[in-house]
């Protein structure tokens, strides 16, 4: 770092606008909402979401309430053209839903994508190019007249394209690219070139789409911004005012929602942040930031514990255990001096009355979580915590499934004790569970086992005390222990995952096997752990651990 | 969620402000930084850190320059009473560094904090107390003369206490919790009496610290509030105004970047942003967002990968791969046109100009970060993304050590071949490394091996081709197969750590087993691994892969 940055980066200046209405104003009804998952979220995972990742969330997409969804960039790519076709031709989205692509200005890419989405009831075409200065000069090398004509131009081409479509109802979005860091009066050009070149009128609708492109200033300016350009866009009455934060500063949310008190009527983001570098816009704080002021945000979060899962699975990034409204974290309380003040306020608390229990910005069951888990530090704040702690106070790594499995016996303790159950206390809960089954006197006591080599592979014989406390024998084989494990046990149960790793190193070292396993019958699965210093010993004994636990199921 | 959310929760008033001047300001120099990570982010961890956690963060925190460091709540717990003396006693905290310590109005609480400071240089005494409605009503049950009344009364409690300590220069703090949800003429009434209790004047400073203790409005709104309560408080020249932003809405950057033009001085916050819920304020965000306006921040993050590192370790939460400035994405561009705007951007900037490079709202180079590995999209933007890739399309999945050796060898064969890596290719380096050195002919080329029991516990016997290609028969024995397998070797190795995982599931499964290795005369250690289906092979596959690529680094 520069001990004297003002030699390298300069404060972004402000607008002057000192009769600026939006500071005093409330946000009152949510904006039109844009998903762009789809597109900006997409071209920014290390491998974008393939045909059936991406049918999945537009799905979901839909099923939250979204009724614009930017669903690719069909000429930049034959999947992105055949996902799109494929959304039209199928009949996949519903009426009420308009999807919307997305072009640069170019004659060939702009027909390519007109094709890829003629028929459809209804579409935006979403222009874009870049138009602050250091693009115009590094980037283009073009002047300030030669964009605006670059941009009529190839309106006016997508206009009689889409003419030739009329059963199609065509929407044209234009973004100039880099509006936050660009000139506003030149902003305003472009904008009103591509309004004026689109006809925009009562029955041909325009989008005017503001991005900041990288956040570079704080987030008043942009709201600044904003409003100067919603007095100044020429028929602004059938301009669709519409923003496109990213987050690279950490105020995405911030200016959205101040764009929104300055005149943005339309509203773009992810689900949960996503999207280049540090992120869109997160659309789902945005919408429960307007429902903790008392305004239907039209997108459905009832189940944002669900949304957050299909999300992580789709981009394959995580959600932060701290992030608004989401985070595993964020309707734990650890503090005393919290919980009681959160217990007082449950307690005062009366059914059809104004949410106000301290702490809590908004009514966990509003969304799908539960209070009940909130004030336990131990017992818990759901898998996290449970997970966190059997990693650090005893070296176990759960597999997510096991987490989920664990985190509710250990809940089910909890509730039935009604205590906080410590670190302690959980790893007996633990041990009882998975480790000890097959040491316990019961229906399969292990005593010893014998490995050896056969003609179809490795061999073991197993040795065990029945329920009758009597020695029994059986010899199983397979293409290694475990698979000989279950031969021996002569069980129909199929092992669907096995991790195993080491505890402390050296002579001291010993493994920990995890096995999942399942079995006709018995719905889900059940995981089964053995520790030892013998790796195959603790594999033979996870298998026998949740072939117990399956048994116990079954019978 | 309800349909009619307003039923539930009501917008928050704005204040009556017209001739706000905060929107119009620019900011021109760092507020002073308050460190509260071990403080409201220590107790927002599952588990509190240990003295050793928390002296390695003082120390850090130190190092990255803040002259005001939040050390604990000594009257609530004797470990933070043990590590603030510790701190004084040994002489821990540098001349130009005041600590400071949190306490409720309580006398006995009182008495313990002064206890556990007196005798430093300088201290900060940290006094809050919940004076919002819902608090007075619900959890206290106490009207505003009283609070009024009990905060004077604990004001001049700890100015007499602190008296009898002269050594020490004494500075007051004091929070009206829930500042942001209380009425303004209240908290304007409690921090009045606050600073007469304590005499606030040029030989007695104070500082008025004002929190969103939960986010409840828009940032604009908490703007208006600190601009409002900076004009009426009393004294103001002799109280440093404070703010202490939480991020329940996502918006905490933003209130606080707005609270600095409304006329805070001082801001509270946690690196990256850890604390309760949605945490505390980024300070680390913040301070880079004012750095990228030309402000020294006074804080030093030349090396935010290792901070990050630290910081993680303390409090065993991660940081997003989107955190701004600090997540392994945010310098990642992966879609085409970014990558040549980026790439035509490096080619135009001159040393000393002004930083414009399209798409990186910061030179990487400043935090100590490269932008070689920007715009690579596969050979690759750090680890993450080989980990990710080697997960995803082989289900392999690395040990963090592992990953952090693997990308190191990955960025080599990239830069070698000038060439970005596909996930393919970057599987082939993969294999070479550590899955195929004991499969090629060469020093110890695997054969066969056959497990036996032994008086002394498990036994091998283990075959392969030397150098010369003749077969070698050895024989060890110890408490598992891995162990045996490192008696047969007989190296002087050790293995540091073992992990091993199914592959798919059935007769298809097959295991991968990945193990750590180290050797005297070697530096660091190396991985191996191995892949069969039987796990036993598989391990000791492993134990020759990294056996043979720590002899080649020793020979």
């Amino acid at each position: 770092m520069l001990a004297n940055p003002c030699e390298k980066y300069r404060a972004f200046p402000v607008v002057n606008l000192p009769d600026r209405q939006w500071p005093s104003r409330t946000l009152t009804k949510a904006p039109t909402w844009l998903s762009t998952d789809l597109r900006d979220g997409n071209q920014a995972l290390f491998e974008p979401m393939n045909r059936e990742r991406k049918l999945r969330l537009f799905q979901e997409l839909v099923r939250i309430g979204f009724k614009e969804i930017e669903v690719g960039f069909p000429s930049a790519s034959q999947t992105d053209f055949d996902i799109v076709r494929h959304l039209i031709d199928a009949h996949l989205i519903p009426d009420d839903v308009t999807p919307m692509v997305i072009t640069q200005l170019r004659e060939d890419l702009i027909a390519t994508t007109v094709q890829s989405v003629a028929g459809a009831r209804r579409v935006i075409v979403h222009l874009y190019n870049a138009i602050a200065p250091a693009f115009r000069e590094i980037v283009f090398g073009m002047e300030v007249p030669q964009i605006i004509t670059m941009v009529e131009h190839h309106v006016q081409l997508l206009k009689r394209l889409t003419q030739e479509h009329p059963q199609t109802e065509w929407v044209l979005q234009y973004s100039p690219e880099t509006f936050c860091m660009a000139e506003l009066e030149v902003s305003l050009q472009v904008c009103n070139a591509a309004i004026a070149a689109w006809n925009a009128g009562p029955q041909r609708p325009v989008i005017i789409n503001l991005p900041t492109t990288v956040e570079v200033s704080t987030p008043n300016v942009f709201a600044d911004q904003i409003e100067w350009m919603s007095r100044h866009l020429a028929r602004r009455e059938h301009v669709v005012l519409s923003v496109h934060p990213h987050n690279d500063r950490g105020t995405g949310v911030a200016c959205a929602e101040q764009a929104v008190l300055a005149g943005a009527q339309r509203v773009e983001g992810c689900l949960f942040g996503n999207g280049e570098r540090s992120g869109n816009l997160d659309v789902v704080t945005l919408a429960l930031n307007l429902y903790t002021q008392g305004i239907a945000p039209g997108l459905d979060f009832s189940d944002i514990s669900g949304l957050a899962r299909i999300a992580e699975e789709c981009t394959a990034l995580p959600i932060h255990p701290r992030h608004p409204y989401a985070g595993d974290l964020v309707f734990t309380a650890f503090s005393g001096s919290h919980q009681d003040a959160i217990a007082k306020g449950f307690a005062a608390q009366k059914p059809g009355a104004l949410w106000r229990v301290p702490y809590l910005p908004v009514d966990p069951k509003d969304l799908g979580r539960t209070y009940d888990s909130i004030v336990r530090v131990n017992s818990q704040s759901g898998k996290g915590g449970i997970a966190y702690l059997m990693q650090r106070d005893h070296g176990i790594v759960m597999p997510r499934r096991m987490q989920i499995e664990f985190s509710s016996i250990v809940q089910a303790m909890a509730d039935a004790s009604e205590t906080e159950l410590s670190s302690h206390q959980i790893w007996d809960v633990f041990q009882s569970t998975y480790l000890a089954p097959c040491t316990n006197a019961g229906s399969m006591q292990y005593i010893s086992h014998r490995l050896f080599e056969d003609a179809s592979g490795q061999g073991i014989e197993l040795q065990w005390l029945n329920e009758q406390g009597q020695p029994q024998t059986s010899i199983g084989t397979g293409n290694g222990p475990i698979a000989a494990t279950v031969a021996a046990l002569n069980l129909p149960i199929r092992i669907d995952s096995y991790e195993e790793r080491s505890l402390g190193t050296g002579a001291q070292a010993c493994a920990v096997a995890i096995v999942e396993a399942s079995c006709a019958g018995v719905a889900g699965s059940r995981f089964g752990a053995g520790k030892d210093a013998n790796i195959v010993k603790a594999s033979v004994l996870a298998v026998l651990n949740a072939a117990m636990r399956l048994s116990h199921c079954a019978s």
